[in-house]
């Protein structure tokens, strides 16, 4: 079973990822994982910590001449600034983030020991393991794409099919957006939201494309794709809501207005007239584009602090002020494409399996030429 | 670990829920269980098949004298019609179903043995479980209560403190909604529905009162409070969406407007003058109402069945069609308070453990205590 | 993944047995679920209770038409005697049993509610698992064989390399041991320690044939073959000590006279000279046969009962005795039988995996086709 | 849950030892992890390889002043030789090594990538986390200790109950045991073997001090301590046989001479007579001292390498040379001590739980006052 840890803390000695699961022989490129890791780092909105930090990340164990062991495979990134000793305490607990519940769960009136796990400096290991998983997929043509479609109101209906495409465009983005018509829209609202000393939340989508139907299961409710791609997207530290495929749109509408018809397309191929269901139906993949949505709530440190009280002195303040960005909406399109390629190549494990690399793509190969009875 | 594993098929002999991680001693009532199982077989909008049957629950293993043992507790609900072996196969697979994609993956022309296990059916077995669960926090005065507040586009801004109010007001509407206003508004909807022979989705809300604080943990991604209840609400069959609290909202507000500021209350308490968190930062829960929506499509079995494709003469058909109900929303927020509760008596027995009753109890106790240094 | 859990109380309703993760479409043989469950009653040795009870094993959930439906399979054993409620208290705790270590874990001085789950009546519920998983890899020429080699301080060095013949020839010993010089010999122990009010151990075997090399794996050490027999064998109520191959043998000699020297057999086929390592190295099966042995105590339910404390009066007395067997030496051998034949299952399907059974074996076929490079 | 997952090769970069589970606020101290890494290199019998190397651990991750954050807590060995691309093929398979099962597992015909992660250098990870929950334990006055008491086919029956003298003496024996009329003599053996350029296998003993009844559990049988232990224990490279308590003796004897009377002691204290159970029973703890001893054959690795063939050329050989220790059973008992030691803990934390080192200490002196009701 494909999966991963992450360890390390926001100003400790690094981030670790390990990840358990590869099948032996394994081509890694940690090239697309040092891609990966930067654009974690980008994207209008960000503070001046971002761009003083440089992650990458290194091989630890797992690998020989460029490929899996069968063992695991750990990645370490660096962190710049390393002192967990000498961190301030943190008395007045800032609202929306983990500090005053891990208080009151670990007893503590200093939240700065939780603070260092909790903050999303943690999701570069995620991104790390993510971005292993995203190239993985790669080899076998399915492509996970995240990209940001809203922010601060903003929200775009955009669609495009052609994952290429949208890459393309993404990369040219401020925003990771496809979207062109955004940009100036939206770098707008950041300014403003910045000079107001507040912040701004938005929603991403990832799509996958050329997934094979059949990764998840029907048959027991841990196995279903879209728990398993939800819970990853929810636990990422901004997100608060989640959909797939039309999502809470479908709960407006009619069956006859939200299903996806089966047609047969030409050549006699089965296919679908639109795609609703964003690619999962009974909890496993149909063979359309997987497509969730998530939504992020703007980051809780904002240069005006919020209120709060001192666990303390027992006194009304202002909250601890850690860090400056305005936005980390096209951040956390990367951490969703991150987690959501995991997640699928895990499937994708579970389906396939294989001691070696050579017997999953062999297992790949057989099925796909199996689906063929379903298409003529 | 407290955790169940659901087994059986729509026509098999039975449902069983296997429920593993219950303390020695703890009391069990099946009161609860079978009034949870009776009302998801109703709500206004279901078809005949569900008024002929009526379901309870049995205990087959883990008591005595009305008390578990620690070991796995059993739960058999009868299937009153049990004909596996004499089912019609289906090949005309339907939109928005299992079927399809099922067939893909386990390679069959011939959906029925997907079908009896992916239909909604399986849910009675987790509102078994998840109404022991439910009654287990109610032990710890911890209400959690699941609602419905939108159909068919119609959703209600609708907001109550007290649990006992909720749970009147829910238990006297046809559509198990706390909303009085909206009975009407809906029925009306519904029967418009079934006239066209269509379906309708909706909207429910999960609340979870008086939890304590520091369920879940932010550690680890997988410990995450809020993904662990994403997972278990977007397993549920008609589920496409989940937030907590604000969700798809916060994503277009700044962070002034959505964070909950911490402030002294009377007493010198500590509080916050909103719940957009919907009680869970940082993967925690923080003291506040757990507060979850989950938008359900509507379904997918319609009185005038969509297009589909048939598998086995590769013609282009209508898809099977199997039973009648027009909404199952009331029902779906049932199995979604079924679930949640589930999932936050897991996190609660994380939290607190001990191997009997009676030690869960004191830990409960004691750490209640000790959160008073938070308090003034 | 290939698991169990089981289920039930020895008083209780029944004993439940949940497989989860047999590929869709296996095909189901009941009959020999219950031939196993027959001779685990049996032996020479047993008391009147077994006679008494005629164990069955009623399918509820899983299946169709005989094939699996990919969703857990549950098997149903029904208890004779079910009366929980009305069972004496045990204040008298029996040394050997749970009894003592429950009553203090669990906080009460009657053992009653532990005994009702820690007793062997519970195997049976293992022998159902391990007997559908025997005959699940019978259908991919594996054989899994568990006999009994020694008995009362009598062990035989017996071995035979043929399942036919073992298989024959226990099936027709008192003992279940393949070793025809033993029966008459075990039998005369057996006797004596009856008249005495005593009870008896022994040593039993379990062999895997033909079991396909890989299985298992070197990677992590919860992954390694050995281990997870190990634990399967020494968690039967009974069981006390394992060996993997020569075992505590191998640790009095020498390498040179230890370990399994690799030569080239008639038509270039690579072999082995002996199997000391019983057919494990590195945490794999070798190819080789699988041998085990599991050191059983005699049981600690004596017609003469032990010396104890009642928790009640806190006097000395007598143990509470419950049953009245004098040897389960030969029932132990089918239990573990069962646990082996489980957990070999369960690394087969590690290493092939599969969505159906036809996947299934497509894999196993191409994995046997490729070891053919490693033999000439 | 506490558990470790161990990453690294022979000749990578490093071994690293993730461990997840332990409470926040635990004082970790490496100076034991240390010393515990030291003794592993250590033992009459090892080669010139082990005496360059001096390993030491590194905390990476999940610490702040010296106490653990409830995040991962990961220590890092570095390997002084790392040169994993530039290591020769393995083509000849070595007789009791992972090389043959793992060439045909993995489809190659050279075993150098499996070797990496098989050979035991990977034990010094685990040896690392054991040494952590080794110190964890000692803080609640349970004292786990392995030592030799076995090779080369003299086995002591040795027993002390003091664990105090235990070490000490111990600590004093070139080959880790307590029984010093053995070193003499082995000594001796071990010279000879190595004029033979033969190796010798041996037997260990781990036992634990002051353990709680009630570790593990009766319920379910893969929460059975016994199994659990002795899975870790085989789990160990050089490991082919483990007993608890009495283990394969208790098999030849009658029942009223292996069972653990339970009788009043000095101030109405619940005890027993003998210890034939090592500390288990209904696969829980009950208060003795736990007792298991494991069977380690002679290492693989001969000086005059055992018969093989090459899989490049087919042609019969000597088998690959890599590393020239005598004897590791004394290392071996340090692994055992280690491994013990992290599965204790384990059950231990499964018990008590706790989000803090002071939740599971309050816990702990709770249950151990109640356990008073039963002693008087």
């Amino acid at each position: 079973m494909l999966e991963y840890t992450t360890a390390g803390e926001s100003h400790g000695q690094c981030l670790l990822t390990l990840i358990e699961g590869l099948p032996y022989g394994t081509p890694i490129d940690l090239d697309h994982v040092n891609d990966e890791l930067a654009r974690r780092q980008g994207g209008y909105g960000r503070g001046a910590r971002m761009k003083m930090e440089k992650d990458r990340a290194e091989v630890l164990t797992g690998l020989r001449k460029g490929e899996t062991l069968g063992s695991p495979v750990t990645l370490r990134i660096e962190n710049r600034v390393s002192n967990t000793a000498e961190l301030n305490p943190i008395t007045r607990p800032r609202p929306g983030h983990a500090d005053l519940a891990g208080a009151m769960k670990f007893g503590t009136k200093d939240a700065r020991g939780i603070s260092e796990r909790a903050s999303a400096r943690e999701t570069a290991a995620r991104v790390a393991a993510g971005a292993l998983a995203n190239a993985f997929l790669k080899r076998f043509d399915i492509e996970v794409l995240g990209y940001l479609v809203g922010l601060g109101g903003v929200v775009s209906d955009f669609w495009l099919d052609d994952p290429g495409e949208i890459r393309d465009r993404r990369d040219k983005s401020l925003f990771y957006t496809p979207d062109a018509t955004l940009d100036e829209k939206l770098k707008r609202l950041v300014d403003e939201a910045k000079r107001d000393g507040d912040t701004l939340g938005g929603v991403f989508e990832v799509a996958a494309f050329h997934c094979p139907p059949g990764l998840g299961s029907h048959a027991g409710w841990r196995d279903k794709m879209d728990g398993i791609l939800a819970r990853a997207l929810i636990s990422v530290q901004t997100v608060k809501g989640v959909e797939i495929g039309m999502g809470f749109g479908a709960a407006g509408l009619r069956g006859s207005d939200v299903h996806d018809v089966i047609v047969k397309e030409k050549e006699g191929k089965l296919g679908r007239t639109r795609n609703n269901a964003g690619g999962i139906e009974g909890g496993m993949t149909n063979g359309q584009p997987v497509v969730c949505r998530a939504a992020c709530k703007p980051i809780s440190s904002l240069l005006k602090p919020l209120a709060t009280v001192d666990l303390k002195t027992n006194e009304a303040n202002r909250a601890a002020y850690e860090r400056s960005d305005v936005c980390v909406v096209p951040a956390a399109s990367v951490i969703g494409e991150a987690v959501v390629s995991f997640e699928l190549a895990g499937a994708f494990l579970r389906k396939f399996g294989g001691d070696t690399y050579a017997e999953t793509r062999e297992r790949f190969d057989r099925y796909r030429k199996g689906l063929e009875k379903f298409t003529s």
